[in-house]
């Protein structure tokens, strides 16, 4: 999972290629590999490094339309450098990416320290993709509760959807909960509804790409149908994000730009097979019982200025 | 495709490991190979094929306990039995093996039939798993109304849910449909809802393992996700299958035994990850549409002595 990343080409095909993945983590991993990257490619010379900042920063923002944590991360380096002298501004940018950094790790804290509320002992959390550890540079969102709980020696246990057509859920989320001492059960996406009825589980947590202003919520494909299920059953359908994936400027989630993905994620398929493959859908907010944020519980509507 | 089973321990594990699978295939395959079996094993006594066939018959309808066919066809060769002389036995099963084969076909081509009523011209149709001709001895329960329609000229497109963990929509149902020229787009289970949200799907077709006498669905896992998400959408939902996989012996859903599977299906995990892989899910008669059957639509209740 080490990986030394030098140009800013390298940044780009990390993210792109989900080497680095989970709205968050790609946040911090913009921020320190634009730094990184124009440093380097520039050697320094703040002249050089402003010069080269907006198609940089552009460029980096295409990598992945859907994350709003992209554009965000890169638009406070954006302002850093506004304010700062060219002699000031490679120290400027690598300030503001490692504080970028250090409030990703308070702020999975803090969804953790609201998040114990709704996750009580004994608690069977439903949970899809992975929003957890290794999708932050912290313990997580959608599993920071869960990892805090199970700190406090409370017992809970995990239902991870395997997550096609990538397998978060299987390999990411199941590795860090279970290496965590934390029971999880991974089930194929498709039998999620039945487990839902079946009665064992108590709450869904799963994490967000993006929240538009009224409450829409793009996350990774097949939370949709999680979350009707969740509703067909009365289950409590939480989601667990950073502040900064509020956008305000995006009214709902018809305004989401939905990234679509290559064939090849879904395996060997037969000749002249089509393929349609969004890496997110949209969930609407009438599924959505709560927002746990690293500043509490919230509700929408998320107005300008009171989020990012 | 082809295989040779000559022992009635390799039609059991054909059966079992899902080498023949699809309902109605299932049953054809038990008939045909417990006489196969039967007769290979006892070299055509039929004084020992009765003493080992209601040995035989249990086994075969334990290796897979969802699948009502399975049951039923080998009691229509149980029942043949009871009427015949030892020295007409092996030739009175071999008689209604064939039987139900040719029934399959015909059943298959009844519900294409009955079927075109719901797949207009330019029908875009999503389905899960496959029943189609490679789960039947014919063209098929889900995909018949689909081959038809192709087949007397009507425009028809089909989306076909991947079906985790075995693949069997990417697998078959995507290369039976390209076969036979009828445009097939794959995705992943997940995705089905915001597909059905989409507007891009006019109408779902299923298959069936077991339909209860309330009309409750035993399918292939992940149907009762589609479900939920069509109903959602306002999208009719419709269940395909024979008469024979109406069981009025089975009040409901709840009553249905479901079949769990290995964890190996999933893939590889992390060590110490649990897994719940069951391989089918119950759809509940509210969710359903309409029941297409080789005698037409019909409406639950199904009474017994009228269906089987």
């Amino acid at each position: 999972m080490v990986r030394d990343l030098v140009t800013l080409d390298q940044v780009i095909e990390a993210i792109r290629t989900l080497a680095v993945r989970g709205a968050p983590a790609i946040g911090v991993a913009a921020a320190i590999g634009l730094v990184v990257a124009l440093d380097h490619d520039a050697a320094a010379s703040g002249t050089v490094v402003r010069d080269r900042l907006p198609d940089a920063a552009a460029r980096l923002i295409a990598a992945r339309p859907t994350a709003v944590n992209l554009a965000w991360a890169v638009g406070r380096l954006l302002a850093v450098a506004a304010t700062v002298s060219d002699h000031d501004l490679v120290a400027a940018l690598r300030a503001e990416a490692e504080a970028i950094r250090a409030e990703d790790v308070a702020m999975c804290e803090a969804i953790g320290q609201y998040g114990l509320a709704i996750v009580p002992d004994g608690a069977r959390v439903l949970t899809h993709c992975n929003a957890g550890a290794l999708a932050t540079a912290g313990i997580g969102t959608a599993l920071a509760p869960v990892h805090l709980a199970h700190r406090i020696g409370r017992r809970v246990s995990v239902y991870a959807d395997e997550t096609r057509p990538l397998r978060q859920g299987a390999r990411l989320t199941a590795w860090e909960l279970q290496r965590a001492g934390i029971p999880v059960t991974v089930l194929p996406d498709g039998a999620a509804a039945s487990l839902l009825r079946s009665g064992a589980v108590d709450l869904v947590i799963v994490g967000a790409d993006r929240i538009a202003a009224n409450g829409d919520v793009a996350n990774k494909v097949g939370t949709y149908g999680v979350a009707l299920a969740a509703r067909a059953h009365g289950i409590p359908f939480y989601v667990a994000a950073p502040w900064s994936t509020v956008d305000p400027a995006t009214a709902s989630g018809g305004d989401i730009v939905i990234e679509h993905r290559h064939a090849d994620e879904l395996g060997e398929l037969p000749a002249g097979t089509f393929v349609w493959n969004p890496a997110f859908d949209v969930t609407p907010r009438a599924l959505v019982t709560g927002y746990l944020t690293d500043r509490g519980f919230i509700a929408p509507p998320f107005l300008s200025g009171s989020a990012v």
